[in-house]
This record gives C-alpha cells, structure tokens and sequence, in this order.
C-alpha cells in the first residue's frame, strides 16, 4: 500500500511547496508579515490569537485566516468580533490547511492594509507539519495539560517550528509536567527553539511574546 | 486540486474498508472483542488504557496495539510494564492508522489467548475518522482541557464513535468547559450516545466504564 501512496503524496507536496513559494512573494510585496499557527485541538489557538490581536491591534493592522475542517464559524465569529478583517477556510474534512487554500483566503482579505497576517491552523499535530503555506513563520502552540512527553511522539513539527508557544502555564500546579523533560525533547529536534510560556487566563508570558512579535514584524519592513 | 485528490483517497477507502471486513471477520473467528480507541494528542489515551488494563486484567485478557507516527515506544513500554502483550505500529508520518497496518499487528498477537483487544489510534480528532479499523466498537476519548466546542469544530469523528470518554474531570474546577454544551454538540451529532465522564487521577468514573465494557465483551462471547 505505501509503493501506492507515497508517490502520490509527493506529487501533491512538490505542488504544493510552488504554490507555498507563490503566497510568500506576494505576500512579501504587499509588505504582509504572515505566522502559520499549528497545535493540536484545543491548545488554544484561538484563545492565543484573540490575546495577540488585543495587545498588538493598536501597533499593528492585523488580518487573520481560520482554517476549520467544518463549517462552523465559531473561531471566525470570534476573530471578527474582536474587529479585525477574518476569513474562513472549510477544509471540507481535511486535516490541514495547504498553500492554495491560503491563496484563495488571501484574494478575500484588504493585504494593502495588513501588517501582519495570521493563519490559524486545523487543530492537528501530524498533517500540517508537512504543508508549507508560504508564511514567514511557523508557530506551534503546546500546552500544559496535553502532555511533557508530545516532542517525543510528534517529532515532525517541532523539526518544523521557528517559534514554540507553551500555553495554559496556569495548569501547571494540578497536572504532572515536567518542563525539564518537556524541553529536552524540544532540544533534541531544534536545538535553541525561540519558547514562550504563557497563560491566556493569568496573562503569563503574554507581553514578552508580543514585544518579540512587534520586533520580527517591523524588522520585517525594514 | 481537489478534483485530482478525490478519486485517490476513494480508491484507498474502498480498498481500506475491504480490509476491515477481514480484520473483523478475522477477530470474530478468534473469538476476539475489540476497540479502537481516538482522541487528540494528549487526551489521555495511554492513561485510561493502563487503567483499563488494571481494571480488568484479572477478569479478561487483554492485548494492545500501540499506534504512533515516529519509532519511540513510550506507549508501547508503558503497556508492555503493565503485563500484557503489546504490538507498536509506527505509522511513518502517518496520521492515522489503517486496516492493514492493524492486519499486520494482529499477526503479532497471541490471538487465541486474548479476550479483548485495545487499539490506541495516532493522537488526532481528523484523519482516524475516515478508517475502519475493523474493530467492533470505536471509542473517541476527550478531555475537559481541549474545550467545551469540539464537538461543533470535529463533527465526524463523534459522528462515528459508539462511545464517548470524557477524560480529565478532575480539571474541570479550573477551566471554562460547559458540559451542557458540550452535550448538547454531541446530542446533535451522535444522539443518546454512551458517555462516561471519567479522571485517571482520581479514578472518578472508571467503576462504571470497566462493568460496561466486561458486559460488552461477555455478550459478545456468547
């Protein structure tokens, strides 16, 4: 079965990897600093990114797209509520967000406005480590109570991350988590990975990130 | 793109729910019950697995299929240091397990000896949905940390499941989760769906959980 499939699943990454190339251009000419947001479900992606647009909306235009495997526009209901231009993406059941997705999201939000551009995910560990959508970054959101032993088993897409944000630090006094094994997993497989440990509920963690984001994306229009 | 991707996965579904039908058909003569067990990374699969194992291993026996994307064997050892024959399947990057890799791992087992066999799915709430295992029941394991809107935001995997697990209730003290919506999400996908709110901390529910499933497995040896 794998002789079958492997050699369809490249064809789909080269294409994929073009059209990724594609998004970044054009998003580097509009002047558009873009994050790709990856966790598993319910790590608090969205949670993450409504703290973000608080803190950073006076600073920064700031557009976001919501990758979702239903039509449902909880996430996006949020986003938009919170006043910034959001767009939905329905993967229509699959289990990541891919580069021409995104090119389809990007024809639908005002880049000559937007600053900074951020693409929620699908809530998965596996799938969209292997999907680049062309953004200047890759972030991934761990937290707390998923677990101190996920680098080990998920060892893809921490390879893959430029920045590592460990959510729900809140949780950390009722659920057995070893930090110290935690981040040797994360050492193993990205030696010096950028982390934030935050809490959206406490506020922990949350204006280091922010000063950091600020900096990469006005360095980025330099 | 997706008119290219379509028929691909089509012909790999049929071919898996071909498989499936063997694999059943196959424990059956064996005189094998079994689970296929989901959930999110972190969900406490391994966690209730082990407290199954201990539950029952003095009235059934058990073996387990450990299914993991990378080759580390945590999972694998954890069930192994409990006393009962254990398999790993590493995926390869997979996000999900198929019916012939479980063909293969049942070709490991000591079949005759065993009363109940547990398959641990790759942590992921998209991709495990769309593959029958062949086993007789499909569990999907949630917990109160990832959120009270799951099930909205991954409507076919509680579509597909005969039982519910809701894992971590010892956390609910400390986090916004409300349960009444949460049930109301399930009741629209799955309704009057057998749902047993359980901790592995506490042991809060795990009573109810092990009668019901040495009910199951006894009538089905009849």
């Amino acid at each position: 079965m794998n002789s079958i499939r492997v050699p369809v699943v490249e064809k789909i990454l080269s294409a994929n990897d073009q059209l990724a190339f594609q998004n970044r251009q054009f998003l580097k000419s509009k002047g558009v600093f873009s994050i790709n947001m990856m966790a598993s479900p319910g790590a608090g992606k969205t949670s993450f990114i409504l703290q973000t647009i608080d803190g950073l909306k006076n600073r920064l235009k700031i557009g976001v797209i919501e990758g979702d495997t239903a039509a449902v526009t909880i996430d996006a209901d949020k986003v938009s509520d919170a006043g910034v231009p959001a767009v939905q993406i329905n993967t229509g059941g699959d289990c990541h967000l891919d580069a021409v997705m995104v090119a389809g999201g990007l024809q639908q939000l005002p880049l000559e406005t937007i600053d900074l551009m951020i693409i929620e995910n699908v809530g998965n560990l596996v799938c969209p480590a292997a999907f680049d959508l062309g953004t200047d970054i890759n972030i991934l959101i761990a937290s707390v109570p998923e677990g101190d032993d996920k680098p080990y088993k998920y060892p893809a897409i921490y390879r893959g991350i430029d920045v590592l944000i460990l959510n729900k630090m809140d949780l950390l006094p009722y659920i057995k988590f070893r930090p110290d094994y935690f981040k040797q997993g994360v050492e193993m497989l990205n030696p010096g990975l950028t982390t934030f440990p935050v809490s959206c509920v406490t506020g922990e963690g949350i204006t280091d990130w922010l000063n950091w984001l600020e900096n990469r994306v006005k360095k980025s229009h330099r």
